[in-house]
């Protein structure tokens, strides 16, 4: 009845994280009626997106060039915040309470998703460890995956002597980082205590 | 931090209905790291819908054809019902409860959006009237601008001898009938009565 061409882009918008057919059909129906406002260019954005955004191969974040700005940036003072997702990355970003680099782990440690050390991509974290590197911060979520990844990367950055810290007050038990408003990040930032 | 790229991406999301800036970013994150299995097939999908579907030019409906497969539907019966927008015949469509045409309207008669009776199109209604047309159905939301245009219509199309009704129980009062479930559209849709 809409026409393959509707069915079809309506189906691909319903597989986005949080949506559904309802709102995939309000949100498809707003492009077409819109198409020089909303629809070109949001088109032209993903293009964009997809030709030029690449992973950084230091550090995991995402940006345009590689290294990213952040890592290439010679401003950032020699600490590595180690997050779980960009999206983690992004949220400690805009609260702007770390002017370090990053390094993005992509997951945690997990015993029901069956993710081991392995997984965890430690040689690319340990080869950044040149002897520049003043601190090591762990903002890892309060979960119980998060707390093991901690404690893992921990025993494994142990060697290198390098100052290791996790995020302390304000991150709530079970809470994820990304979701944190500013000023407990903030908090978080610099009540951080040394890991044991 | 994230790329120009990414930001006028998240920007562009976060304009669609129903997202905002966390949701936009969300999605942005699972488009980029996804890339051949959503952000790729998502860029096919918008680009052949912008390239192919039109507005049908006696219904108003949207497909990839003009006149679209239910204006071109020889199997359709001969009655013509009445919506306000497109979303609202495709929840009619949905329900399977009607098997005529359609015409959208494309907004209702509105004192407070200033919207007069010249801004329906109702010409392009009435030049559909052709004799072969033996109901038109108000499925108009029950609210007082539905309401009103129900009332404007049913003036201007009386002259024509048409069978005119309304979708009857089971609108729900300031109800729109998109986010109608299927029995309930299809007890208003047996239970129409003639306008008056
Ligand atoms: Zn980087
Ligand atoms: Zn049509």
């Amino acid at each position: 009845m809409m026409g393959p061409e509707i069915e079809s882009l309506v189906a691909q918008v319903a597989r986005l994280p949080g949506l559904g057919p309802r709102s995939a059909r309000r949100i498809v129906l707003r492009l077409l009626s819109e198409r020089e406002g909303r629809l070109l260019p949001l088109m032209g954005a993903l293009a964009a997106a997809a030709q030029r955004v690449v992973v950084c191969s230091v550090c995991g974040g995402l940006d345009s060039v590689d290294p990213c700005s952040v890592c290439g940036d010679p401003a950032r003072e020699p600490m590595i915040c180690i997050v779980e997702s960009v999206a983690d990355q992004w949220a400690l970003e805009r609260a702007s309470v770390y002017r370090g680099r990053y390094h993005v782990l992509g997951g945690l440690l997990s015993a029901i998703g069956g993710r081991g050390p392995e997984d965890l991509g430690v040689g690319r974290l340990l080869a950044r460890l040149d002897g520049s590197v003043r601190e090591v911060i762990l903002a890892l979520p309060a979960t119980v995956d998060g707390q093991s990844t901690a404690h893992y990367l921990t025993e494994r950055l142990a060697p290198f002597g390098v100052r290791i810290t996790r995020l302390a007050q304000g991150v709530p038990v079970g809470g994820s980082i990304e979701i944190l408003d500013e000023g407990t990040l903030a908090m978080a930032m610099s009540a951080r205590r040394l890991a044991e």
